[in-house]
């Protein structure tokens, strides 16, 4: 038997300043014009209080972190009951001195903390020093049942790896959240930026196919530099929603702040799985390997 | 240090009668051609000795079936060895009375069988009734080394299945060679058939991004039907082949049986996951539970 399940999920696009309380205030009214137009289950993209401070290697930025909970948990979780919305939000997580990860936590449409998820696949590259800040997630992979459905949560890096989408759609997710900061290293835009959009995008539809899930992801916009002299980032915005077969059904601008909304139907996760049973026919005797890390040495 | 190491692949897209010596011999005749204008590994079709016969559950279609070696490996392995090319050779394999496979045989630029690969994953829809005809394959995932590279083998709906090619990729893959018999049912290519075929191209593009390989998908062409009053499939041809960021370099018509031929760069592999080196950041200590069918019971 069907129940005809639907709500509509939005994803925040921004641009940050280094005003940490000018992001969270700016988070608030995306997350409260959001609800007024109707939307359930509210994304904002990763690290969304502070510009994306992995571009150098500077142990002052570890002033950015917070406890969860905390300022932005308590903020948030009040928005979030005021207009009975849940909010994925994502955060730079103080753990204990010397301890941090890139997290998200799970804002419930009753204010409560529901669930937290740490960043699993930690990236290093010029100008995206993660390796540095983040220890890598501890708490495996999420899937957080609230009112509107189940919520998978994973965060940008993850997002090239098809395990962490399996193992989220396998623990029972419906639509999966990735809040994202990824840009265009300024000179090799023109070459390959293209490129490289599409190659993002394509993996994440091709997880939505292989998973029958809707997904989701939240990325940043605008160009952050971290020195007058450093070529900086051009976050690339295009934050979009597809649905399980991987149609691209709600997609923002590549540079300005907007809220795009789809509406979520769960009955189609039962219908595109029966006409494509993946799931069905997985080889699970055979896939042992996988926690291999090449071959077979 | 890298060695400028590339060859040309070639994926045949063609249509089959009922003539099985006939196609045997059409498919030998693209093997020549392609071998003429420089191929050195060629891809046929899955199934390609008939139509395809799974639309119905009939039990003298396992005359189809034959013994390998046989006469498909032994004719066409007289054309590799003349060309120098290594050929992936999709059967009706027959292992022994009652035990049949859906299998590929990799045959070496000297003729001889270099390697075999049983389809993992076997579907079961209306039209592709191939669960009664092939058990499940019981050799697991292969890279064949021939003297071009690492030929990774799978089978159509295995397509579908990230951790088949992420086992493929990590058994040391560069190019992974999928034979396919895919299709619309007529009734649905209007309102499905678009969506259908664009998420087995972005599933199969994913893959290759995730893992840094060539793919390259054979699919054969023409509508084919098991009695006048079935309303068939239409195969959607559209063979294609794309590089590591999943970028098309090769694609074949809806309709018409032809070759497509694409450089393959075996340091493009190597370039491109130096610049995203996902498969240095893979969790192994988290995957397990992929061996799971769902959730945690």
């Amino acid at each position: 038997m069907q129940e005809n399940k639907k709500f509509t999920a939005a994803v925040v696009q921004m641009g940050m300043s280094k005003n940490t309380d000018e992001n969270l205030k700016k988070a608030k009214s995306f997350i409260e014009e959001a609800a007024k137009k109707g939307a359930k289950v509210i994304c904002l993209p990763e690290l969304f209080r502070s510009p994306y401070f992995c571009q150098a290697e500077d142990i002052t930025n570890f002033d950015l972190a917070e406890s969860i909970p905390g300022k932005s948990t308590g903020e948030i979780g009040e928005v979030a009951k005021r207009h009975r919305v849940s909010v994925i939000v994502p955060l730079f997580e103080k753990k204990a001195p010397g301890l941090y990860f890139n997290s998200i936590v799970l804002i419930d449409n009753n204010g409560e903390i529901k669930g937290k998820y740490r960043k699993m696949h930690i990236p290093d590259d010029p100008g995206f020093y993660e390796k540095f800040y983040f220890t890598p997630g501890d708490l495996g992979y999420k899937s957080i049942p609230v009112e509107s459905g189940n919520i998978g949560t994973l965060i940008c890096w993850d997002q090239w790896y098809p395990e962490a989408a399996r193992l989220t759609a396998l623990a029972g997710a419906e639509i999966i959240f990735y809040p994202t900061a990824i840009g265009w290293h300024p000179a090799e835009k023109s070459k390959h930026g293209k490129k490289q959009y599409e190659s993002w995008i394509t993996v994440q539809r091709g997880h939505a196919i292989a998973n029958g899930v809707y997904i989701a992801a939240a990325n940043r916009i605008g160009t952050e530099k971290v020195s007058k002299d450093s070529a900086g980032i051009e976050f690339w915005g295009q934050s979009f929603i597809c649905d399980p077969q991987g149609v691209i059904i709600a997609q923002a601008s590549s540079d300005k702040e907007e809220i795009i909304m789809a509406e979520i139907d769960l009955d189609r996760i039962e219908y595109i799985r029966r006409n494509w049973p993946f799931l069905r026919d997985r080889r699970i005797d055979s896939y042992g390997n996988i926690v291999q890390r090449y071959g077979d040495e």
